[in-house]
């Protein structure tokens, strides 16, 4: 794989998990079959004998790559300057990735499946496998990985990791506590793909800055600044209001910087333009018909365009809407009734059973949530997956945004003392902290134990009590064993990613919308966010099998989700400092005055919500705009190629150059 | 021109003012010369005698145009979907204007200065020219419209009407008054370039949108809603913010749109970028060296840039704040005081000596106001010359914010009375149009008349007084007479376009700012508006010299001013209906309070407006992928140009192709 290397390195990278074979040989076995097929494709398999099942530990050598990269018209940054879809005559002007290897763990993710489901049967009539002494039938045309996966065969296809890498990054990031917030991102980036490279590089940055408010609230919180402590809490609000925003700023800059240093060129990528940084509103897919049909006279064709875009618009708004009223509706009601009976009841023991019901139900409350977004945003018009995963991240934060705060909140406007909201903002951050890392760190491993404990109580069932212990020897079954990386909300569009960005997301909410109440907030998120980058890699280096690769190269929905919570905390702060300096209740808010007040902060947040609701670019132009560019590259892409490969190697002669050229003008 | 006409329009676009031949031929007479030189370049001239001066006509047949836009490398899109640098061979694969021709008027106007300013003495040798007996050093290889410039002997030179195309706009868009808001865009773009055509498209989907807000005010103004009455005037609030905020969203749609009908491809621009319609602040352009130097191995030279760009900032930050802190050190007193003393002054007489001086002083004020500015960015590292002229925008509008306003809040916070706000407001509203539409139409007319009252003077003293009247014959010598589209401000970096967008935002900020004191003034302005658009359109066409046309393609800072005065309107309107809803001053804002929510509105702006202040992407991303792109279309242009043309008329044979491939190689 590592073109820099010079000689290659075979590295399985995709495992096949299929049944253990109890006869002997047979013509026609559908595991013998598969195998024949996978290396007739130019793969190279190796066939592990596990505990109960069979593993077929398949690598693709790097001529196999580049045909199905081929194949699938792969877009890739050339040294023109400009994405072509990739061919194997010019491989060479195709820029490397930083790991020196031709393609991204991503792409080759997506040869890896274009390689395994392109199996077909092009015998010109069906074949019959046999499996056990059952028979199946793969008929002419018919994918042979989709076959047994749904005769359930195959029961489980899952990446691999590449054991060298993994040894490499384990001392270099995994472990390597004395580093702080430093991590190898290049190597992150190659090895997990882009998105989970840079959910790490924005957790580092986010760690980073923290340092700087986490010493002024130490400051703050352990500091008597005699006369001039009034002036203290309205100083630290400004001060982290400023870096927040800051800090969001530059997030954007670094992550600009990252999509460069990868070369991932966003501008005409799958994800449909830069402008997704900040704009996943007007990200609009279009359906290929449309697009197809998009001539030169285009100004007759803008209306199918337009109402399109406002069809699927009006789709969208409406399915938000009434995610948005479901939340303020029904679950508002149930947080603060809970949250009001909770202060209500004095007994410990029925606080006790009230805590425990409410966490049931929360928990069955968030799934439904979850399921019930998952299924408005698929009858949407969304074509691109990283859109409705976004979609679900806006309504899924939604729920939990409620579960969170709405107790605190409740809690700071009823009791308006600062001593219990500190223990209880100190109570919640602490009780959540421990609980990820409960989470995170035993219940995958409890996960795994209990597979490897069942495989072997079933291999002792049959081999019988005599054997004594049975080892699990091969790497492959163990990975097997390990849970995926999945949400908990469940593995339709998102993965572990969204459990993780959550819970980061949910601390900073935590600690900016109390900073008055709390300065020593920010440290302890420090401290946990230092250990918690550590704890993230183990998890994803050791405990979990290795993710499939996302496309998406930025933080998406939560980057959004980010800049409310510094709103939110802008007007939560005034408020609580308004509790604090008018403890005696002198400043009276008259009805009017309150109801204005509410009235202005409304339009001041619909005012800078709508610019995010309505895109600034109407369909047509940007489906135009993307149009003009692709037909372009793909008219003229194998002729730039080859003649900027003809520059440095001159392998193809004049006369067959001439020759193409005729070739192309018939064509 | 129009090269849909099939036969070609000799068009004279350009005029030179020379001085009246006053002897009889002569060798080496400098107009002469200039009149050889301009034939021998391809140009047409036409010579007309005026009253004191001669003129020269030029006009040039798209032949010449052509090879002035191959020399320029002009950057125009191709029907393959890329903007490439024009050539005389592959012209008809570049995409036509809407009007048919194949150069917009601001190409063509570059086209012409270059083959204006592109006559250099190339004998080798210094040539001698005469003028009235003196005599003229034409030095090798120096300009000869330049030199004549410096030696007075060029009194201007300008851009002349279109005959044939203003006598179609007259009847179809200035004196078309029954179409409402409805105008000829394209005509007006293809006739006056993009910068007007985008103002009055702005303008006229402005005053179509304002017809709803002044249907909704004069309904509020004049139907009592009874037992209602309470509610009327913060709906009526909430609906001009919506309006406001959702046009604004929807004027940035249409602007894209129009960029894409007039295949204005801002992605790769020279206005650097699509980003601009929102983000000026991101829009550094690089000196040319740095660019030059990105090379390769572009990682390593990402200093250079982070320091040019960190350096850039710094300077411009500096000078916004110090603009920012005179006005509201220097002006705001100012004001307040003006304010305060004609508020306590009860004379008649004084008043209007007061305002007089008033009037007489800020005029002063503006205009040193302005020139500072210009020093302050001419002192920067801008550029583009629509990046300074929009600083110049925010910096002046700043100045003309407080004159225009504070007077209003003073008296609307000092009375606390809506009836004499509403005066206030009626008076300044009736005042400002009046005034403006004098200056609009009566100052260029008097100018005008000056210059010939004066030119006939000079002619009747040459000629003597028994000639009669002296009639002026020729239509180039009344355009010489006519006045230029200028700024008030000052000719530096804006045009006529400042005054006009100025009117306009200074009319929004004062209907929008004290909506629910008097919702009539959207009325008022709607009809003012649609007055404006024929009255605008005749001074254009009619009492002024044609516009030279500029690059930009969108309103620039304006929608920056727009989105602001929008905020600005809900903490003014919030704070007229607390003034309204508590007349007895019931409401107590206590200091506490009213300071923190002051802090709260301080860093909401502060964290909306830090999104603008800090760029997106780094300074060197931006540059690489801008070189990445021009980088491969300079490279290929010929080859793909070539190809494209080949498929249409095959002009070149393959073998002929064969050799430019290897000439190519080899350079």
């Amino acid at each position: 794989m590592d073109g820099s290397n010079g000689e290659e390195r075979i590295v399985h990278e995709v495992a096949l998990v299929v049944p253990k074979r109890t006869r002997e040989e047979e013509e026609g076995d559908c595991v013998e079959v598969l195998v024949t097929e996978l290396k007739k494709r130019g793969m190279v398999v190796d066939r592990v004998v596990g505990l109960a099942d069979e593993f077929l530990k398949v690598a693709a050598p790097l001529e196999t790559l580049e045909s199905a990269a081929a194949e699938l018209h792969i877009r890739k940054p050339t040294r023109l300057g400009m994405d072509l879809p990739f061919e194997m005559q010019g491989s060479e002007a195709f820029i490397q990735q930083p790991d020196g290897s031709l393609f991204s763990w991503f792409e080759r993710f997506r040869c890896y499946q274009h390689l395994l489901y392109g199996i077909v049967n092009c015998y010109g009539h069906d074949v019959t496998l046999k499996l056990d002494g059952r028979e199946l039938c793969w008929a002419a045309g018919e994918s042979l990985v989709r076959k047994l996966e749904s005769e359930g065969v195959i029961k489980q296809m899952f990446p691999l990791h590449d054991e060298l890498k993994r040894k490499e990054l384990l001392p270099t990031w995994a472990l390597n506590w004395w580093n702080f917030t430093n991590q190898p991102i290049d190597k992150i980036y190659s090895y997990f793909g882009a998105k989970i490279g840079v959910y790490f590089s924005f957790l580092g940055m986010y760690t980073q800055w923290l340092l700087f408010p986490a010493l002024l609230g130490f400051i703050v919180q352990m500091v008597d600044f005699g006369s001039l402590q009034f002036l203290v809490l309205p100083s630290f609000f400004v001060i982290t209001t400023l870096w927040a925003a800051l800090f969001l700023q530059f997030w954007k800059r670094k992550n600009a910087a990252l999509l460069a240093r990868w070369q991932i060129n966003c501008l005409v990528g799958p994800s449909q333009g830069y402008r997704f940084l900040g704009m996943e509103w007007s990200s609009l897919p279009f359906p290929k018909e449309l697009v197809r049909n998009l001539g030169d006279e285009k100004f007759k064709e803008k209306e199918p365009y337009q109402r399109y875009e406002w069809f699927a618009y009006r789709k969208r708004f409406r399915n938000d809407v009434l995610v948005f009223i479901s939340i303020i509706c029904l679950q508002l009601p149930f947080e603060l009734a809970f949250a009001h009976t909770y202060e209500m009841i004095t007994s410990n023991t029925a606080k006790f059973v009230l805590l425990a019901i409410y966490l049931l139900i929360i928990q069955y409350l968030t799934r439904l949530g979850a399921k019930v977004s998952v299924k408005l945003i698929n009858r949407e018009v969304n074509e691109s997956v990283e859109y409705r995963a976004n979609s679900l991240i806006y309504k899924v934060f939604g729920l939990y945004f409620m579960q969170t705060y709405i107790g605190i909140f409740y809690h700071a406007l009823l009791h308006r003392n600062f001593m219990t909201l500190r223990q209880l903002l100190l109570q919640r951050l602490i009780i959540s902290q421990v609980f990820w890392t409960l989470m995170d760190g035993s219940l995958p491993y409890l996960k795994y134990s209990y597979r490897k404990f069942r495989a072997r109580k079933k291999k002792r069932n049959e081999v019988g009590p005599s054997t004594g212990k049975i080892q699990i020897s091969s790497r492959v079954e163990k990975e097997y064993f390990k849970p995926t990386y999945s949400a908990s909300i469940g593995v339709e569009l998102e993965d572990g990613l969204f459990d993780d960005s959550l819970k980061l997301a949910l601390q900073f909410g935590m600690i900016m919308m109390f900073a008055c109440a709390f300065p020593l907030a920010f440290t302890l998120a420090a401290v946990s966010n230092i250990m918690e980058i550590r704890t993230t890699a183990l998890k994803l280096l050791v405990t979990l099998q290795r993710p499939s690769p996302r496309a998406a190269a930025t933080i998406g929905a939560w980057l959004n989700i980010w800049q409310f919570l510094v709103v939110m905390s802008i007007c939560t702060n005034s408020a609580l400092l308004v509790c604090l300096y008018d403890k005696e209740g002198k400043w009276k808010m008259e009805p009017g005055l309150a109801a204005i007040l509410i009235m202005e902060h409304i339009l001041l947040l619909l005012k800078f919500g709508l610019s995010r609701l309505v895109p600034e670019e109407p369909a047509w132009v940007r489906a135009n705009r993307l149009k003009n560019v692709t037909q372009a590259q793909d008219m003229y892409s194998k002729q730039l190629l080859r003649s900027s490969s003809g520059e440095s190697t001159p392998m193809v002669t004049p006369e067959q150059e001439q020759k193409q050229q005729q070739e192309l003008k018939q064509s």
